[in-house]
């Protein structure tokens, strides 16, 4: 027997294999997963694996390393995250995530900092020793929440997707505030005098970490989706690359001190579209289900670390710190919710309700990462008080927030997820909307979300596309894609179901090209619709739709701002369309 | 900057990287593959990253680690092979592999070990301390054909099924043979005296080997079979569980000194057909895609690494040893062929031609795992000459016989493997002789190849997917599972080249399900007709094909060995058969 050789990759293959077995299991009873959320009972499984090592060993169970966790264990979920982030109502609420996520999470770093010095001040909880300064640190640590436990909880309960978005796009973009306040105040902690010019510093390290952390990530981005245009002859690496840039782009976030989390979604969010559309089939369907299944594992494997590690000697007991930090936690999360989306409502057409905000507030939990970086604090006589705390903080927001919030939701009857994706009309009339709107934003002059998403589109058919896109002809419309994925879709599930050759009365399948046939259909669902939706009449739609709308608007000679109006070929365009419309007329 | 902090990670994805962009770089070129192997340009890159390396540093680059190519790039290329060789040719043929597997590669072993001892005494050599055991040793491990090597050059150069089975199957079962010889004759250097029992220990030790590697890697296989019974819930992990059971098999058989490659080989052909028919068809794909890729990424690697490695001051050279070893590994392996072939064309009704036999011995590439091994070797004062010699041969056999082998594949007009996948009417036909030839072994007593598939595919289908498989109703015939595949593949092309609307006139979209509508195509091709086949034709086919060939056999009182003749069961069924013939008659 040669254990030693095979150790390290034995072992790690035996926790994911334990992992997966965990998930499998909780699957198996249809029940406890509609009541529990997943994360709970993983950090149960953790527990009891936890207390049988411990058991047998008579000393701690092995801790989650903290290396591992940021180097190996988070990308892949980040990753994930980022690339099936949904990219409109993430920019339409841009504006609000970065105040939580910059000002909310300041907010409770300092709220929390400074309440627990005030705690520690009382001479009867024997406090006195922990510093202001490393209240603060503790503050920083505990502060942000957790993409990975929000992921997990939020995905069971599926609620509205404006309310999603603003958590979870919070509890992403904090990383880079986490990172700035972490490392400052652990500096500061070391330094033995603080000079005001350090303090400037930090704040100008909000911006570089940040938005070094978006360029890092749009650089590889962009140079993985250039890549994919050269792998024509070798599908078989396509997704390889998908998934190397991004964590590139991690480690080197990682390595210059930005925040891996900020690059890695702008390096996935930016190389989406162009390399969707130069690699095969199968290999995104590759790609999809891979980052799938990898930040699922790593999810997991995140929790049952979490369960061993709680177990063990790390932990110094005193009650007023921790139950104070639980309480505090909360009411500054809360009262932070409030305050920020007072100013958000005012200047939004669009409010966020009470009801929401309640769920906001109540959906910040704290995960893996606030355990990990308790762990990377340097030795001083209370870090495991630190840890406990940490420890109690976590487990208390997973497990009662966690297993509360979907009776609440219910409760409340907060606005839920649609069921159903978007129509094909509403996509039309989307569409429609977001032109009109540029065109109103572009004739008033007001820079809005618009203007710039105009801009950004015009950029990006006009260069981008060019460099990044293997197959450059014309920029096919959404609306045309999306029909091309449910046929494709369609035409799957019809093959899976064998009706392929038994069933061509279905309408797809028809040879005259009109929808007649559903005329005796009468409760014709949504969901139908766009199946039954012919290629014909799409063209149709497309083709006015490019001809009366982009086109006009974009070569029109009164609003655009993208060519001088005397200019030859939008002029003959105009004609064009104008002899066109005579015609039509 | 801290590089320290994610050195590991980002050193190894740029590796990965580097492999990648060279492959796509190769293949942005069309005519260089066509004439050079991957293989020698992946060297080639990989010789001039080390002498850029070596340039800069001034001291050796580093070299592959043994335990890396072991743990980390061996075991996804040989999972690769093992999941997609190609059973039934395997089987038909396994006599004659393992008879060049274990007997073939003992005979070069011996032969190249007792041939340069004889060499080593030649005075004017200055080889005389090699002793003939070290040299049995060295015999023992550039003796091996390497798999690696084998699939990079055969993989290009497409000949027939039979000849690529023969030299594939060779090198990847002499595995067991290499890894016991070379632990004992590596034991054997560092034992004072040997004793004749050691040398039967030693023999004994092939069986064990190699039929545990077998055992292990069933258990693992068929465990991962049964555990895919219960992903209905969660479809994303299906994948991952094909990988894992795949890779702890390999290390379980590594921990017990038996053969990896042969474990993870039956894992993966056992477990093969039962997760296929459990998981859904977008965790197939991502299987089968991702393991090639894997694969794919880790030849590259390993190619690149060899490179590398060959430059530094790991040698020693002599000119006689190293010249001789090429000569003597030619020579034997040529011998070897020949002798062994002639016997096995006397025992075969279909024989292996001269230039069959040719291309065998010329494809016997060495590759990685001989590097690997030289650099295992416990340190003695001869041991950079064995690094010499081997590094000479691996690339004399990877360049010079690589790069001539598809010229002399033309020149010599070599049977090449055939273009179309088999007809559904040649697939009736291999199936109905099948049967055909089991009765006929089962009535005259002769327990040959097709008396024991038989009696497998009885006890597959009477117990192991009762077990193993989720959804058990009838085991569906290969003819409807590849009907069903080739419809839904068909399906998949139709919607993508947008033809599911326009097209409806398209035999396999008809309502009447006849073929009636090709009778005005004249020149179909093969490929159509499966295309067009009908699933009405095809049940008809299948049904005819169950009743009258397959259950008539088996339950047939005349010649059954499962049950006995007198038997309820069978005999209603028998004589339901008997009603049903004489209603159709």
């Amino acid at each position: 027997l040669d254990y030693q050789h095979v150790q390290v990759p034995f072992e790690i293959t035996l926790w994911i294999m334990l992992a997966s077995l965990a998930k499998i299991g909780f699957h198996l009873y249809n029940k406890l997963p509609s009541v529990v959320p997943e994360s709970c009972l993983l950090i149960f499984v953790g527990l009891i694996m936890g207390g049988i090592i411990y058991g047998l060993n008579d000393k701690s169970p092995p801790v989650m390393d903290s290396n591992i966790f940021f180097l190996y264990l988070l990308p892949p979920i980040v990753l994930d995250a980022g690339y099936f982030m949904p990219s409109r109502p993430f920019f339409e609420n841009i504006g609000t995530i970065l105040l939580y996520a910059v000002v909310g999470t300041i907010w409770n770093v300092f709220g929390i900092g400074f309440s627990l010095y005030g705690i520690c001040q009382v001479k009867a909880f024997r406090l006195q020793d922990v510093s202001l300064l490393h209240n603060l640190l503790f503050g920083s640590l505990i502060a942000a929440v957790d993409p990975v436990a929000v992921l997990a909880v939020f995905e069971e309960i599926h609620v509205n997707e404006k309310l999603h978005i603003l958590v979870f796009g919070e509890s992403l973009l904090n990383d880079a505030v986490t990172v700035v306040l972490y490392k400052l105040f652990r500096s500061f902690c070391e330094m033995s005098t603080i000079e005001s010019v350090d303090i400037f510093v930090g704040v100008g390290k909000f911006f570089v970490v940040g938005l070094g952390g978006v360029l890092v990530g749009l650089t590889f981005g962009l140079t993985a989706a250039f890549t994919t245009r050269f792998t024509k002859d070798i599908r078989v690496i396509e997704p390889l690359f998908v998934f190397l840039y991004s964590y590139l782009s991690y480690l080197t976030a990682e390595m210059f001190h930005l925040s891996g989390i900020v690059a890695i979604i702008a390096c996935a969010m930016g190389m989406k579209r162009y390399v969707e559309a130069n690699i095969s089939l199968k290999s995104h369907t590759t790609v999809k289900y891979f980052m799938k299944m990898w930040s699922s594992v790593s999810d997991t494997l995140i929790f049952i670390f979490l369960g061993v590690s709680t177990i063990g000697e790390n932990h110094e007991w005193n009650w007023p710190y921790i139950c104070f930090t639980v309480i505090f936690c909360l009411i500054w999360r809360a009262l932070g919710v409030l305050v920020l989306t007072f100013f958000v409502n005012r200047f939004h057409v669009n409010t966020i309700t009470s009801k929401d905000q309640f769920i906001i507030a109540y959906g910040g939990l704290r995960g893996a990462i606030c355990f990990s970086l308790v762990f990377l604090l340097p030795d001083f006589h209370r870090k495991k008080l630190f840890i406990a705390a940490t420890t109690v903080v976590i487990l208390f927001t997973v497990f009662v927030q966690g297993m509360t919030i979907r009776p609440l939701v219910d409760l409340l009857a907060v606005k839920r997820e649609r069921e159903s994706a978007p129509t094909v009309g509403e996509q039309i009339h989307i569409r429609f909307l977001d032109h009109l709107l540029a065109g109103i934003e572009d004739i008033s002059g007001h820079w809005g979300q618009y203007y710039w998403k105009d801009k950004l589109e015009y950029f990006n058919s006009k260069y981008l596309q060019k460099i990044l896109l293997r197959e450059y002809d014309q920029p096919k419309s959404s609306i045309v894609l999306l029909y091309e994925k449910l046929e494709r879709k369609h035409a799957i599930e019809l093959a899976e179901a064998g009706q392929l050759g038994h069933a061509p009365s279905h309408p797809s399948l028809l040879q005259s090209g009109f929808l007649c046939s559903n005329n005796n259909r009468t409760a014709i669902t949504d969901k139908k619709l766009e199946d039954t939706l012919n290629p014909d009449v799409l063209e149709n739609i497309q083709e006015i739709l490019a001809r009366n709308l982009y086109q006009i608007r974009r070569t029109g000679p009164a609003y655009n701002r993208h060519t001088l109006p005397g200019e030859a070929e939008p002029m003959e365009h105009a004609e064009e369309i104008l002899i066109l419309r005579h015609k039509s007329l």
